[in-house]
């Protein structure tokens, strides 16, 4: 983790990153029900899911987000500034020692109605073991333009 | 928390319901961090965020977005399938101490391919103790018709 | 979650309510054992637990109390205030993996000394997936009387 | 923590000990609500508490009962067997930043069916940092009497 | 846990006491990387652990260390002070499932500049449930001599 | 969090690297109690430690080397292996809302036994937001040479 400037020129269309991995545990499950309150029983109970058709626990779409996104943090630009997603879909379902790591692609580049800014769209694919895609999203981003300088 | 079917038609346009309450303490930063493993100084470092405009900690996005809609999660629906979020935004930063709440309206109903099931969109709003909204999303269902039985 | 009144007119003998289930994970044992401080070997060594009769790590009867009175915890009633529990009985262990649920039922109504409020007892049965009880309670309430009004 | 055998004979009516404190923090409400799932606003919601006549968010008393009792967990007892708890009642609120210790007091003893062993009864009492007394129960033991060996 | 004042003279070379086990979980790795900030893939990414010589995720060496330090603090020494550790070394590797305890032998006695204290060395052994040591060091503690009083 | 080989070679005496920086919350203080077991009453009792000459309650030093350790935790050189510490010492304490970065320097480099390799040290120093050494300690690597190639 680490402080690093990176302007609107500097992002490339098409640039690609790729995470580290981590194993999603039962432990994930059990802390993401406690800190967001929601124990639906797709997450928590084991024996109602083996009654249902996915037969086993689910994992909550908003941690596979949270933690996806998570494992993207790793350098910080103090020129970019967060402004939301779009298109967030749940793919697939994510599974008690399924392994995800996060893909993220520069798609898309824009004006912004503040002309020292630009708008940058990152594609996040969150990916399992299987290579499958279980979730994506388009992250926001306004973004300093180094200007004439 | 219980099981309730609720299908398509049951759903009104302008229909809206509130949450409770609940104050986002320290903890909720220090959980959400190790959950998913983002210690940007943004959220993580008082003595940083002394120095920048914010002035004090800011809360991660995804962790609003997360427990925002774990304040949702009161009434089971075994009839709609969550397809995922559109236009999330972050409208204000959330801080420690803030108590938040969210509240969510039917503001679409349409047509699917499969005819058995309508598509039909919640805007969720989570709004903070002085009645600001900190975040807005789409959230967007795949719900059961009811048909003719 | 939601507030609802309910007065003790409306409180009926032999009335009934069975909640979701939960499994009792390792991650729950952990948990337990860090906020309570209770590191017993029963809970927290499963080398030493092999010789033992019961074979396997025991669940605290604490938490069971406490995750069997949470799942409970969906309506919050604000004419009803908590005075305690009587003959708490753990009747058999929980293991890792088990799942339980709570089912309750309203076994006592009294007068209490303050005439505008009555007693109520909830019996409180926890109950594992086969069907066995775990632990007993009877939850004690003081709440307000319609009256007149 | 550690391992000492004490028998019926052992248990001295009147007998007290007294536990070591520990402050109750903002951290603990937020574990225990997430541990148990309850987040009924009376813990979770410090807006709301400053319109109720506690005025501030008061403490889950199965979480009262569960740090109170995990402060007595020093010495393993193998000769005892904890059958339940009676007469457990919420004397006192605690708030966040209260200090609580409990002194456990031996106060009966008796037969049981199976004659070699005998019932010894713990009174707890959990007292905060004013010496108020905030939670009481009778804790029920089941122990081996050493016989004549 | 209890206070009882153990002063220089007190300490006898060769002592040894042997803490009881305890199971190293899931969650604890889970845990640890979410205290710590470490995420490292050694610990966290069970996929990427079956391609490396060692197979299998791999506790964090601070983690061993603090829950084998955190099994000797049963007994409060007022008279004593820790000054740190020297010759902390990772000898073998615990997985998950793996059980230790913590054996403290006293080997050295020396004098402080301070004549009124004395140093002494703790000798930690955190040990697996094979016999195998997997972590050592050394704690070196200051500590009041009694005087002549 | 990346994966980058340095070589032996590439290791250059009195190179140092700055963290970022962490606030330590009263939750470390919880979460590190409940994760090793330690709830001395330095860490846990408030009211306690008024009594005492620190005033305030105390880090565990466990908590400060885990955690000032888990800063340094970004880059994943695949050639190195942590062999321990030396020299661990708590020069200060460190309070509820202090906030802590780590600072690594290169001082010594060696030659092992196995020839192949070489050894290397770390000097870490964590440090509080007055710029005061709270706990120091010497990391020991053993790296892989690069050889001739």
């Amino acid at each position: 983790m680490f402080i690093k400037s990176t302007f609107f020129e500097d992002y490339q269309l098409n640039d690609k990153r790729v995470t580290l991995g981590r194993t999603i545990t039962e432990t994930d499950f059990v802390v993401h029900a406690g800190h967001t309150g929601d124990f639906f029983p797709h997450h928590m109970d084991a024996e109602w899911c083996k009654t249902q058709p996915f037969k086993q626990r689910i994992a909550h779409g908003t941690m596979i987000f949270s933690i996806g996104i998570g494992l993207t943090a790793s350098e910080i630009n103090p020129e970019a500034f967060s402004r939301g997603y779009d298109k967030m879909r749940f793919v697939k379902p994510v599974h008690i020692g399924d392994t995800i790591h996060s893909e993220i692609t520069i798609t898309e580049k824009g004006d912004h109605k503040r002309p020292e800014m630009g708008t940058v769209t990152e594609h996040v694919e969150i990916i399992n073991q299987k290579g499958e895609v279980v979730l994506v999203c388009d992250h926001l981003l306004l973004v300093n333009r180094k200007g004439e300088q």
